[in-house]
């Protein structure tokens, strides 16, 4: 198997905020579509599971490119939807794109000048939304995370505006660090010293709801095998969905120890044994990091899918391997705001179809995408008949998502079958178009525009930016 | 008192549908901004209530034109919210665009060429949404209307592309058709056929849930001054916030009965009085009206607010003058869709917040930022973990929502104060920025540009409407 996709293809176009002064717009533009190297495609070892060859030691971190992959041009897509049932219709046939289960944490830091502070475990979801509560003594009961459609905004501008890097190879935070670093210098002037304290904050200890103040903190070092072992051994309680088999993900010792060996102390004295058993088998994390940080003047982001998956020791309250990480730094004052964001992606990551792109994403328009497709499927509150501070309990059932994975008619004009005649209620309504091409869409003419309108669209913000 | 804007004054944009074909994208810009005639400021007569002057039986069709009221300019506005906030602060002086309490009904028609149909009520709003169940048999409780996104951006589009005709003057459903399909017919050709066949669906008989099937058909005369005493004998029961005195409703009969007359039978028989109990004294309506029409093959829309009220008899299933009217009609197959973009318009002007941009108005714009706006302060469920079927009982209270009427900082970068160093919940998360700017919100620079993409955004569906 060759890789020869050793070298960085990143788009750089998420990191034009601090390019901004002094540049025209056709540089901007210029350097949005601006890519390095070659890419090369995966080999294909579906058969091949348990090992993780590749050239170890060294870091891969790329944003796969679109549509060249086995030879063939992607197809001109006139919805997201259309663009995400694409995606997840194609065949990887690379076991790091093949969806597991998640669970998605979320921790929060804000730092300022002389103090000292740590990364504090907020919320965390395997379906439904968690949160710490009376000042991070318990956990409420899962619930319908209602997000208000301002932050969803927000953040689908983080992901068009901040760095994508799909498919790092890191085999510790503090590399992740240099990498999304990196990144943010390439694009513009980074100081020295902004960039120590940036990397110092990332790497600040984590603080987990159930880690006991008190506890034993001598870390217990366990092999990959038994974690793998105990995760095998665990039954799934509160996820729906697929199973993934644990063998699918990567956990033998092989071609994997040495990525992580700094990693293989778990602290099992930190772990809540009773949630870890809710845990699928073969679960992966993703980790939502925001913050504020008093030297930050703007916003740093960062989508990260990591690719083999890492484990990062004390980062996640479950000793289960990172796909997926996203982080948000930005100036003091922003806390409220950021922490909104970071439940959006982290609800995000939680949704099936998202999730799914999220792990077959060949770069950031696959994830815009994402969004878009869940933002035309979302149900809105009207502000003067709910208050949103009140949780709603999961319903006992919720409608299956599998309609949102499969066109009704592919890639066609006109593609669902409507009723005729009938008035019916809500659930009558879901048709396969999106909330961008319903700004035309009753008037059922040249729907075939999705691209334009997305590109010009994003000219604008990018203008702007 | 001088009324000189008595000749049409109607934004055309609404009707391009008509001229897509042929048209180069500069025709049809210069064709959105073309207004006809000039406008005059209203008088003032906030202390002469009781009296319509103007001139009898002469129609008026206008938009009233933005900026130039009162001899000033406009501001620039950064965002929706401030758009909207300027207006809601301005003083008209004109008691037709004072805000009333709204009753809002839905009505639905299927109309198969060949055969008979009428319109039926499908639900109605005081505060929550009540829906017609059991095949007409009874109402629903009311529930808190749960919207999809998708269909509130359909209707922001048919806002952005239907007619738009405030300060209608308009003594019966038959004048208000006329108007409306003489608005598309300027833009496009629209077949003598179709036209006659429109404007006889349009005048179809309403049929209301509470309608007793062989009750007493014989109309029951009453003239204006007993309907109006009526009303203010009742107390509101069911709606909060400010009461309208109902002397502010033009309900004597001077100025009045003239532009009614043909209206002045109201059906008792046919009158929910227990309902008509809830409704608060001085309360205008809005009727919604969508629905399939076999022998269209585009959707004709129209938002039209009368001047003065009018009370169309058989139209609303109370006898209160009706305000505003929301019609949709299209092809057949498209019922589903229209019923969820009639319960979205319809939320709307339910809305507090909206409800006064309605009735404030000055052009499709100030619509639009309402509609914008509104978006900017929803919740919003994800589709993976909620059923949009469930309706969600009205919560004991909701948060005031007057935060949204009043600007943080009058016209001001950086408006709102925000929380520092908290991680608070959702409820913290309000801020005055709109969805639209908060495209680079969290970037903190060049806020001020909201006019410019929104300009952007309306020339690019235009371009491909």
């Amino acid at each position: 198997m060759t890789r020869n996709d050793e070298e960085a293809v990143v788009d750089r176009g998420g990191t034009r905020s601090m390019l901004k002064a002094g540049l025209e717009k056709e540089e901007l533009e210029g350097h949005r579509t601006l890519y390095i190297g070659v890419h090369v495609p995966l080999g294909r070892r579906t058969h091949r599971r348990h090992r993780h060859h590749g050239h170890r030691h060294r870091k891969r971190s790329r944003e796969r490119d679109s549509g060249v992959e086995d030879g063939h041009e992607s197809p001109s897509y006139n919805t997201p939807s259309q663009r995400v049932q694409f995606l997840l219709g194609t065949e990887d046939g690379d076991e790091e794109h093949i969806p597991h289960d998640l669970f998605t944490e979320l921790d929060e830091i804000c730092l300022r000048d002389g103090e000292d502070a740590e990364w504090r475990e907020t919320a965390r979801w395997l379906k439904f939304e968690e949160d710490v509560e009376d000042g991070g003594e318990r956990w409420s009961k899962p619930y319908v995370a209602t997000l208000s459609l301002h932050s969803l905004f927000e953040l689908r501008s983080c992901i068009i505006n901040g760095t994508v890097m799909l498919d790092m190879r890191a085999s510790s935070l503090e590399e992740i660090a240099e990498m999304v670093l990196d990144q943010q210098e390439v694009a513009g002037h980074l100081e020295e010293d902004v960039r120590k304290k940036i990397k110092e904050a990332l790497l600040k200890q984590h603080h987990h709801q159930n880690q006991k103040k008190l506890a034993n903190r001598i870390p217990i070092v366990r092999s990959f095998a038994d974690i793998g072992k105990r995760q095998s051994d665990t039954n799934c309680m509160d996820k729906n969905g697929q199973m993934i088999p644990p063998q699918s993900q990567p956990l033998t010792t092989e071609g994997k120890n040495d990525v992580s060996r700094e990693n293989s102390a778990v602290d099992f004295s930190k772990i809540d044994l009773h949630f870890m058993k809710k845990i699928p088998p073969g679960a992966e994390a993703s980790n939502v990091l925001v913050g504020e940080l008093e030297f930050l003047d703007r916003p740093v982001v960062a989508f990260v899918r990591l690719s083999p998956a890492v484990l990062l020791n004390g980062l996640a309250e479950v000793p289960i391997t990172t796909r997926f990480l996203f982080i948000l730094l930005g100036p003091l004052g922003k806390g409220p705001q950021y922490h909104e964001i970071g439940r959006s992606i982290a609800t995000l990551m939680t949704d099936e179809v998202f999730h799914d792109v999220a792990y077959k994403a060949k770069d950031r328009n696959d994830l815009i995408a994402g969004i878009d497709e869940f933002l035309d499927q979302v149900t809105v509150l009207p502000p003067g008949e709910w208050d949103p501070s009140i949780r709603i309990e999961p319903p006992k059932n919720v409608p299956s998502q599998e309609k949102r994975k499969i066109p009704a008619v592919p890639n066609g004009e006109l593609a669902e079958p409507e009723e005729h005649g009938g008035h019916g209620g809500p659930e009558l309504q879901r048709t396969g178009r999106s909330v961008w091409s319903v700004e035309y869409g009753i008037f059922n003419q040249c729907e075939n525009i999705y691209h334009e309108f997305v590109s010009k669209l994003s000219e604008l913000l990018f203008t702007f930016y």
